[in-house]
C-alpha cells in the first residue's frame, strides 16, 4: 500500500524543477543556480517529511486489512508464492504497509495463469478494503496501476487475448531510448483501442471479483490475521503460516 | 479564491520569458541577455503589482460569502476537519481570501467519502455566489480546478468509478519525468474517455447539488458569518465555532 | 482595430528566425552568425516599416465606425466602464486605431455579465463594419480572437456553461512551464470538445446579435461620432459624455 | 508561377541537413563539420542549378498562358489593383514568370471583397491552363497554397464564414514563439474541423469558377497576350493596358 | 525465447537514466554527475543479474517444446532455411534458448511466401505451448512482436495486401533522422488505419493456424525433440536431420 | 529495384545512435565517445556489408523482369522519355538493378498525365513480378513509396483531384524548417484524410491496372528483355531500342 502521492519519481521531482524555477524568476535571476535548486529541494522535502509521521489508528486498521487482503489471495492462488512476512510499519516515503511475497521477478517466464493469480493477489487489498469497511481508499492506487499494466502487457504484448489474437501491439516501447520522433504514439486504430480497454478491463473485473469470494470465503482469517497486525505491527513466516493454515480455497480454485 | 489570472507558475512565466524574447529582437540582440530578462521581470511584475491592490466593496461581499460557503459545506460534512480560521484580506499575489481548514495533507490515505466531502468544500464557494447574487464570479476558477482534480483521480487512479472499474487509467504520470518522447499521451480509446468526462462530471455535479442544498439549509449562517466577515476582516476559530453551533445538517447528511 | 498580419510576438519573430537560417545557407555558414540574425531583423522590420504608413481614405473611414462601434456597445453595457478616449491615429506597429476604456484589469473579480459586456463591446467594432459598409474587413481579427479567448474561459475554466457543468477543461494551462512531455495535450473527450465548441459559438452569437441590435438602435450617435472622428482624429472624455448623452439603450439592456 | 519543387524554405534545406549527416557517418564522424555541411550544400545547389536552365517550348506556353490568366482576373476584380507587367523569364530559383500586381501588401485593412478577388486572381493562372491545354501541370501548386491560406485566414480568424460565426480558431497562432508545448494544436472538435474544410472548399471553388467564367468570356483576350507574351517575353504597364482594354467583365462583375 | 522484461535498449536504459536523476536530486546536485550515473548502472544491470541465473525445470520444460515449435515450422515450411542447432543454454540476458537458422538476412529480395514462412516459424514457439502445456508464457512476447512487425510492412509496405492496394503507407520512416518535427505522425485515416489493423490480424492469424496444424500432426517429433533436448541441451545439424527426417509436411503444405 | 531494408537515411543511421548508445552504457560511460561511434558504424555497416554480396540466380531473374517492366511501361507511355539503360548489376548498397531513364527532373513543370505515367512507370517492375512469377517480392517497396508520394502530392498540393478540388493541404510542407512546434500536424478533418486516402488508393490502382495491361500485351517483349539481361547484364541504348521497337503500344494508349 503506497500513498496516493508519493511519486517521487514523477510529480515531486517535477515540482523540484517548477519550484527552483520560480525561485530564480523571483530573484530576478537569468538561471536557474545551485542555490536555488537546494532550495527547492529543501522546501518538497520538508513538505514530504511533515506527512511521514505516524498514521491514525483508522488509517492502521485500513492498512491492516489490506495487507492481509494481499496475503490471503497469494495464499489461495495455485502456484503463486506464499506471502513470507507482512507489516503495517510504514517504511519511509516509499510505502504503508507492505507484504512481502518470495517475488516472482527472479523468474524467465511467466504463465498466463500465474499472471492473473498475479493480478487478483494486487487488488486483494483493495478487495478486503470494500468487504470490511463501509468505505474505500485511496490506498490501492498504486496496486491498480501494477495490475492494470499486467493486464495491458497481456493484452498487447503476450498475445494472452482471443479478441486480439497474436498481434503485438506496443511497437513503440522498444524505442523510446532512440530520442527521435516516435514513428506514430500509437500504432493502432481506435476501434483496436477499444478493444484493448476491453480486454483489460475484463481482466481486472474477473480478477477482482474473484478475489472477492475468496476473502468473502475467508472472512475469519481476514478478521484474526488483521488484528494480529493491529496488535503486533508485523507477522512473520511461522506465525503467518499457522493464520493461513485455516484458509480454505473454496470453489473458485479447486 | 483565486484571481483568475493569477497562475504565476504558467502564464506569467510565460509571458517573462516572451517579454525578454520580444525586448532583445527590438534592440537588435542575437541573445536574450540579463538585461532583457531583468526588465522583462520588472514589466510583468508590475503589472501584477498594479492589480495588486484593495478589491472594491462588491469584490470584497463577493469573497465573503464564497469563503463562508467553504466554511459552511466543510462543517456539515461528517468527518471532514472543521475550518479554523477564515480571512478576506488578500495575501500577496496568491489569493483573494482563504479559509484555512486543518488540511487532510498530513493524512496517510483518503477515503472515498472524504474525497468527496473535499470535492463539495470547494464547490461551497461557487454554490454561495450563485445562491446570493443574481451573477457568479470568475472567483471560483481555482476551487473547478482542483474539484475536477481530485475527480479525475477517483475515476482514472483510485479505482472509485463503477463504470470504469478498478483499472487504472493514468499510466503516463509516472513517466513525466523520463524526458523522452511519452509512451502514449492518451491510452486509452475515445469511448474510454467519453466515459471518464461523464464520470467525472456526475461527481461534480452531484456535489455541487449537495453543497447548494446544505448552504439553502442554512442560508441564516452564511449571511451572519458573511456580514461579520465583511466587518472585520478575519473569523478565528472561537467565533467560527459560535458561528457554526446553529448550523443544521439537514437531511442531506444526517 | 489591429491590423491582420501584426503579431509580432508570433508570424514575425518566426519570420526572422527563418530568414536569418535562409541567409546564412546563402552564405555557406554553419552557423547562423550576428549578421544574420541582423539582416533578417532590418528586412523584416524594413518590410513592416513599409506597411506603417498613412491610412487610406477608406481604411480611415472603416476606422472611424469600428472604434465607434466599441465605444457605444461599451456605454450601453450597464456595469461596464465607459470609453474614455477614441483615436484613429495609428500607433507604431500595434494599432490602426484604439478605444481607450478604463479597463477591467485591475479587478480581482469579473462577473458573467461583465465577461458578456466585454465580449459585445470586443464584437461591436466588427458589427458597426456589418451595419454600414456593404463589406467586412479584416480588422477585427484580433477582436475576435479576445473575444474567443474570454468565452472559451467562460466554458472551460469558470463553469459559466450549463451543459458542461462546474467541471475544469484546462488542466494543462498549469503544466505549460514546465518543459516536460504535457500529460495530455487534450484531456477531454472528443464529445466533450463538441460541447465546448457549441457553448463558446453560441456566446459569441448571442453577444454579437446583441451588439448588432444595440447599434441599430443607435445608427445616428454611431454616424454622428465616426463622422467626428474623421475629422478631428481623436475623441477625448468630454466630447464622448455630451456624443453617448443622446445613446438610446433600447429594450436589450434596459 | 513557381516550379513545384523549389520550396528552399522547407524541402531543400531539410536536405541539405540530412545529407551533411549522411557524409558524416560514411566518414566515421562523431560530428556535423564545417566540411560536410559545405559539401552538403553544393550537392544539394548543385542539383537545384541543374534544373535552371531554360525552359522547354511547352513549357514557356504554358507559363505564358497562367501568368496572362492571373492578370485578366486581376484586371476584371473591381477593386482590384492591376497588372503592371508580366514576364515568362526564369528568375533564379524562385519563379518560372511573374505578374507583377501593385501588391495589396501595404494595405492595413482588406475587405472581404478583396480577399475573394485575390483568391480568385491566383486560381486565375490554373483556369487558363484548364482551358486552353488537354492537360493541367503543377506549376500552380504555390497559387494553391496562397489561396487555400487565404480562404483558412477568412474561415477561422476574420470571421467571414455565416457557418462558424465569429469565433477565433487559430489561437495557436500566437504562441508558437513560446518554445513550448502548444496548448493543443488543435483547439477545436473534429465537427468543427470538417464545417472549416467545408468553408474553405466552397470559397476556393467558387472563386475558381468565377475565374473560369471570366477567363472563357475573354478567351481572345487570354490567346492575344499570350502569344504576345511567346515572343516578347514581358510586357509592360502600356502593352498591358493596351490589351486590357478589350476586356469584358461580363455577367459575373458588372 | 526471450525473456519478457529484457528490452535492454528500451526500458532499463530509460531506467539507468531515471535512477541517475534520482540519485541526483538526493544528493542535491544541480547536474547528474559520473558518479551517479555509474551507481545508476550498477543497480540496474545488479538488477538484471540476480534475474540470470539458472531457469527452474519447468521453464526450461517449456523452452525446450516452444524451440522445437520454431524448429518443426520452420523445416515443414517450404523454400525456409532448415534449422542448424537449437540450444535452451540462457545466453547472457538475451535469450533463453535458440533455434539457429541460416538466416534469410543476407537475402536481397524475400517472396511473399517466404515472409508468410517467417512469420509462421516466429509463432511455432508459441504454438507449441499451447499445444503441449494447459497454460500460455510470456516467453513468445519477442516472436510476437516480430511477426507483428513482418506482417506490418507486407501491408504498409511492401504492397502486399488486396484491400489496401499498392499503397504505400509508411511515409514517415525515411524522415526519422530528420530531427524535426514529422510531418504528421500518422498520414492516413482512421478508417485506413482499421483496415491495416484487420490485415495485419489476419495474416497473423492464418499463420498461427497453419503453425496449429503442422504441430499437431508432427506431435511426436515435437515431443522427442524436446525431450532429448532437456537431456542433451543442445542438437547440433546431424541430430536435427535424423530428427526432421520423420516430419510429415501434410495436407497443408504439400 | 532497392532492397526493402536499404533505408540509410533513416534505419541504419538509428540502429548506429542506438548500438553507440548501448556500447557507451556497457562501458560504464557517462556519454557516448568517438570509440563508440566508431564502433557502432562498423558493426552496422558491416551487417550491411555482408549483405552486399552476389544475389542468388532466382533473386536475379526477378530483378531482371522487374526492371524491364519499368522499360516497356516508360516506353509505351506517350511523352515519356524513354529508358536508356538497364542494369542488374547491384550498385553499392543503394540498388539491385536500375533502369536509367532521361530523367523528368530537369523539367520546370510536369503534366499531370506525365505524372500518372510517371507513376505507371514505378509500378511496372512489381507488376512484371505479378504477371511471371507465382510470388512477389519485396522489390517493389521503393517503387510503390515514391508512386504514393506522387498521387499524394497530386491529390494534396497540385489541385489534381476532382473530389478536392484546387485546396492545398500540405501547409506544414513549408514551415517544417521553423524547428518550432508545428501549427497542427494534420490541418484537415479526418472525413478530408479519408477522401486523400481513397484518392490517391484509386490513383494507384487504375495505374497498376494500366500498367498490367501494358504488360500482358507485351509479355512477349518482356520475356526477351529479360532474358537478354540476364545473359548480357546490361542493355544499352541500341539494344534497347531494337527490343522496344516491337512493343505494342495497345488500346490503353493508343
Amino acid at each position: 500500500m503506497v500513498p496516493a502521492d508519493r511519486d517521487l519519481g514523477g510529480a515531486d521531482l517535477a515540482n523540484i524543477v517548477n519550484e527552483a524555477a520560480l525561485l530564480a524568476v523571483r530573484r530576478n535571476k537569468e538561471k536557474v543556480g545551485m542555490a536555488e535548486f537546494e532550495e527547492a529541494v529543501e522546501r518538497v522535502v520538508a513538505g514530504l517529511e511533515k506527512k511521514n509521521q505516524l498514521m491514525n489508528p483508522e488509517e492502521r486498521k485500513i492498512v491492516a486489512y489490506h495487507e492481509m487482503g494481499h496475503a490471503i489471495v497469494a495464499h489461495t492462488s495455485p502456484g503463486t508464492d506464499p506471502v513470507k512476512k507482512i507489516s503495517i510499519i510504514p517504511r519511509g516515503i516509499a510505502a504503508l504497509g507492505y507484504s512481502l511475497q518470495v517475488l516472482t521477478e527472479d523468474r524467465f517466464l511467466m504463465k498466463k495463469t500465474e499472471l492473473l493469480n498475479k493480478i487478483a493477489t494486487l487488488l486483494g487489498g483493495r478487495v478486503a478494503e470494500e468487504i470490511v469497511f463501509e468505505d474505500i481508499s485511496t490506498g490501492a492506487h498504486n496496486d491498480l496501476a501494477r495490475a492494470t499494466d499486467i493486464a495491458r502487457s497481456m493484452v498487447k504484448e503476450y498475445g494472452m487475448s482471443e479478441r486480439l489474437g497474436k498481434v503485438y501491439f506496443s511497437r513503440e516501447k522498444r524505442q523510446q531510448f532512440l530520442l527521435m520522433a516516435p514513428e506514430g504514439a500509437q500504432e493502432y486504430s481506435e476501434s483496436t483501442a477499444e478493444i484493448i480497454d476491453d480486454e483489460v478491463k475484463q481482466i481486472i473485473d474477473e480478477q477482482y471479483e474473484r478475489a472477492r469470494r475468496l476473502l468473502l470465503n475467508n472472512r475469519e482469517v481476514l478478521e484474526k490475521g488483521a488484528k494480529k497486525l493491529l496488535v503486533e505491527e508485523k507477522l512473520e513466516t511461522e506465525e503467518l503460516e499457522a493464520l493461513m493454515a485455516s484458509v480454505r480455497h473454496g470453489p473458485e480454485d479447486a
